[in-house]
C-alpha cells in the first residue's frame, strides 16, 4: 500500500516535532506502508524570508523570491531525512528539481505543466521514504519556481495522483468545521464533505485547504483526509465524492474571507474592445479574481470584481506607474461570507432566507454571486461576527 | 573587463552588510565591469543548520547534510541579487545546479568536474551581474553535493578561471600575515605572496584561503586579491607567481594548525599488503592525510600520520564499528606548525635553525616533515605561543 502524507508549517516548526514525525511515518513504514513525505517550511520560516528580502527591497523580483522562499521546504524534507534515518528507516529528500515538478515560469504561482515522477517510484521500489519538499518546481529553462502559498498541498495531491494513492493532509485544525471556530465556537467539525463544497470553501476563504489541492483530487479521484498532526484518533474530515447523504442538509458551511476588496471600473461604452481593455489589465495585473459583477445600463457596461486588499493596491500601483487606464473606484477592508452546500442545487429558497436574515440584524451587503452550491456576498468588517452568528443559527451549523 | 569578487559569511551576515555590498558591486557595474559575484551563507548560517540536523541525527548522512548546507548560499545569492536590483543593477542569483557546477558524487567534499557557463556567459552578455552560491554543485544524477567548508573560495576561482578574469576574494581579515596575528601581534601583512607559498600557507593552516582555491588559481594563472571587504583602500595580499623578490627572505611566514591528531599504527610485516590495508583503511575513512611518517625497522613498518582530531575520532568510531584492522595509537590536542618560504629551496639551514631555537625553549616537537617550501612539526597545544614567538623573532617575521 502507498500512502502520502503531508505536514504544514506549524507541524514541522520545531526538531522535536520533525522527530515525533518522523516516529509516525517510520511505523507506517515498519508496518509495510510505501510513504511519501511532503513538508512545508518549518514554522514562521518563510514568512521570516520575506521579512528579510523586504529589508535588501521594497518589492523584490518574483524570480529571486522564489529562489529564497524554496530554501524553507528544502530544509525541512533533509531534516525529515535525517530523522527517519536516526530510526533506521532508509529515507531520501527531494527538492522540486529531484521530484520532476516541472512548472510553467509564473514566478510565484507557477502551474505544474508535468511531474516527472520515474526517480520517486525508483526510490519506492527500493524502499525508501520519499521526503519531497512542497510549494516548489522548476521551470524548463531551470528557474526555481513556487505554486504559490499553501502550494504544498497542491505537490502532496499532486504526487498522490501520480502514484495513485491517498493523500492525507496534516496541519494545526482539527478538521474542516461548518464555520471557522474562532469566530463562531459552537460550529462542529465535518466528519465529511464533498469535492465540490471543499473547493468552495477552500476558494472562499476557509482556509485549511487550497482550492487547486482539491480541484487535482477530485480530478485524479484522490481520496483526501484533513486532520491534526499527531494525533492518536482520526478525528479530522474526509473529502471524497459528493454523496446522497449530503442532501439532507442545504448548507454545509459558512466560509469567511477577510481583506477583501471590491474594484469597480467606471461606466463604459459597451463594445468588446472596452472589454477587451479590462481583462487584458487585470491578467497584466496577475490577479485572481473572485466575485465579477457586469451590469449594462443605457448602452453603458458597469463592471467590477473582487479580490484582496494586497491585489487590489498592487493594480492601483500599476495603474499609477503606466498613467493608462480607466480610474477605478477601490473600496477595502471588506469581508466576504460564503454559505457552501451540495444541498442548494435541490433545496430552493436559500438564498432567500440569507438575505432576509441580514436585512433582520440590518447588516449592509454588497457584491453578491452565485453558483449551484454557494451564494457568496460581501458585508463591512465590523459586521463579520454578527452576520456569521446569525447565519449559522439559521442554518443550524 | 570582468571580475569575480567573493564574499564571505562574515562579510554578508546581514542585510546592512549585504546592502553595502550591493553598493558597491553596483558602482562597479556602472563603471562597466562585467561583475560575477559568489556569495558564502550569511554569518554563522552553516553551523546553525548543522546543529538543527545533530538534533534530529547524531551522524546524519553526507547526502542529506548537503542538501540542508546548500541552503545557506542560496538564500544569500537571491537577497544579493535583490540588493542590487534594489540599486537599478540588473542582477540574477545561481544556484550550484543552475551555475553548471558538476561535481562527483563524494558529498561534504565533492570535486568539480565540470563548470557548464554557458548560462553565466549569456546572462552577463545581457549585461546582468550574475551572483553565484558558493560552495555547492550538483552530481549528474542531480544529487546537490557542497565542495567542503571553505568551497566558497572554490567556486569563485573555478568562475574566474573559466571567465578568464581576476578573482577578488573579500573576507574579514585584512591580508595574509607573516603569522596569525592573534597569536603573534607584531606579525606583518604581505602585500605579495607566490602561489607556491599561499598553498603551503593554506593546506598547513593559515585559514585564509582554501589551498584547493589557491591550487586551481595557480594552474589557471588567476590573479588572487584577498582583502577586507568595503575597505577603501587596497591593503590586503595579492596571490602571484614566484617572482625574485621573494627569494631574499628564507621563511615568509608559519602557519599554526590547531586540533591536530597523530594517528600510530602497530609496526606490521613490511609487505605489499600491509602498506595497501592501511591505505585503504584511510581511503575508506576519507581521510585528508596531513603529515605522513614511515620507518622500517627490523623488517618491520612503523606507520604514523597526522589528521584533524575530528578526523581521527571518525576513523576510530569506523573501527570500532567494523571491528577490522588493527589497533590504533591516536595522539590528539597538538599543534602544528609550519614555516613556509620559496627562499628555502636557495638557502640552507633553515631546519637547523627551527630546531635549534625549539631546543633552546625546550619545547618537545613530534612528526616532521619538509618539502621544498616548508618545514612542519608538531608541537603539545600549551606550547604554541611560545614556540610561536621564538620563532617569529628567529626569522624576523
Amino acid at each position: 500500500m502507498r500512502l502520502v502524507h503531508k505536514y504544514g508549517g506549524s507541524s514541522v516548526a520545531t526538531t522535536e516535532k520533525i522527530m515525533a514525525i518522523a516516529q509516525r511515518v517510520a511505523q507506517l513504514r515498519r508496518e509495510g506502508t510505501d510513504m511519501a513525505v511532503v513538508c512545508s517550511a518549518m514554522g514562521k520560516t518563510t514568512n521570516s524570508l520575506i521579512a528579510l528580502a523586504k529589508k535588501v527591497n521594497d518589492s523584490p523580483s518574483k524570480r529571486e523570491m522564489d529562489a529564497l522562499l524554496s530554501t524553507g521546504e528544502i530544509q525541512t524534507v533533509s531534516l525529515m531525512a535525517m530523522a527517519l534515518q536516526s530510526l533506521g528507516v532508509d529515507a531520501i529528500s527531494m527538492t522540486g528539481f529531484q521530484s520532476g515538478f516541472i512548472t510553467n515560469d509564473v514566478h510565484s504561482k507557477a502551474f505544474i505543466k508535468e511531474i516527472n515522477t520515474q526517480r520517486m517510484e525508483q526510490y519506492l521500489a527500493e524502499g525508501k521514504v520519499v521526503v519531497a519538499a512542497g510549494f516548489q518546481g522548476i521551470t524548463e529553462d531551470g528557474h526555481i519556481t513556487t505554486l504559490g502559498r499553501g502550494g504544498s498541498d497542491t505537490t502532496a495531491v499532486a504526487i498522490a495522483a501520480k502514484l495513485g494513492c491517498p493523500c492525507e493532509i496534516y496541519t494545526d485544525v482539527d478538521a474542516v468545521y461548518t464555520v471557522d471556530p474562532r469566530i463562531y465556537p459552537a460550529a462542529r467539525a465535518l466528519e465529511r464533505i464533498s469535492y465540490e463544497e471543499m473547493m468552495e470553501m477552500a476558494s472562499l476563504g476557509a482556509g485549511v485547504l487550497e482550492t487547486r489541492s482539491v480541484e487535482l483530487a477530485k480530478k485524479y479521484g484522490v481520496s483526501l483526509y484533513l486532520g491534526r498532526a499527531l494525533e492518536n484518533e482520526k478525528k479530522g474530515t474526509t473529502i471524497m465524492s459528493q454523496q446522497a447523504f449530503f442532501e439532507d442538509m442545504p448548507v454545509a458551511g459558512i466560509s469567511i474571507k477577510e481583506h477583501c476588496a471590491i474594484v469597480s471600473f467606471p461606466p463604459m461604452d459597451y463594445n468588446a474592445s472596452s472589454a477587451a481593455s479590462i481583462f487584458s489589465l487585470i491578467a497584466g495585473a496577475n490577479i485572481n479574481l473572485d466575485m465579477i459583477n457586469q451590469n449594462i445600463v443605457e448602452g453603458k457596461v458597469a463592471f467590477s470584481f473582487s479580490c484582496s486588499d494586497e491585489q487590489a493596491l498592487e493594480l492601483e500601483r500599476q495603474l499609477n506607474a503606466s498613467q493608462e487606464g480607466p480610474a477605478l473606484q477601490i473600496r477595502r477592508d471588506l469581508t466576504q461570507l460564503s454559505l457552501v452546500g451540495v444541498g442548494m442545487a435541490t433545496h430552493t429558497g436559500v438564498a432567500v432566507r440569507v438575505f432576509r436574515t441580514l436585512a433582520q440584524y440590518q447588516i449592509p451587503y454588497y457584491q453578491i454571486t452565485t453558483s449551484e452550491i454557494s451564494i457568496s456576498f460581501t458585508i463591512d468588517k465590523e459586521n463579520k461576527e454578527q452576520a456569521v452568528q446569525a447565519l449559522a443559527k439559521e442554518f443550524d451549523l
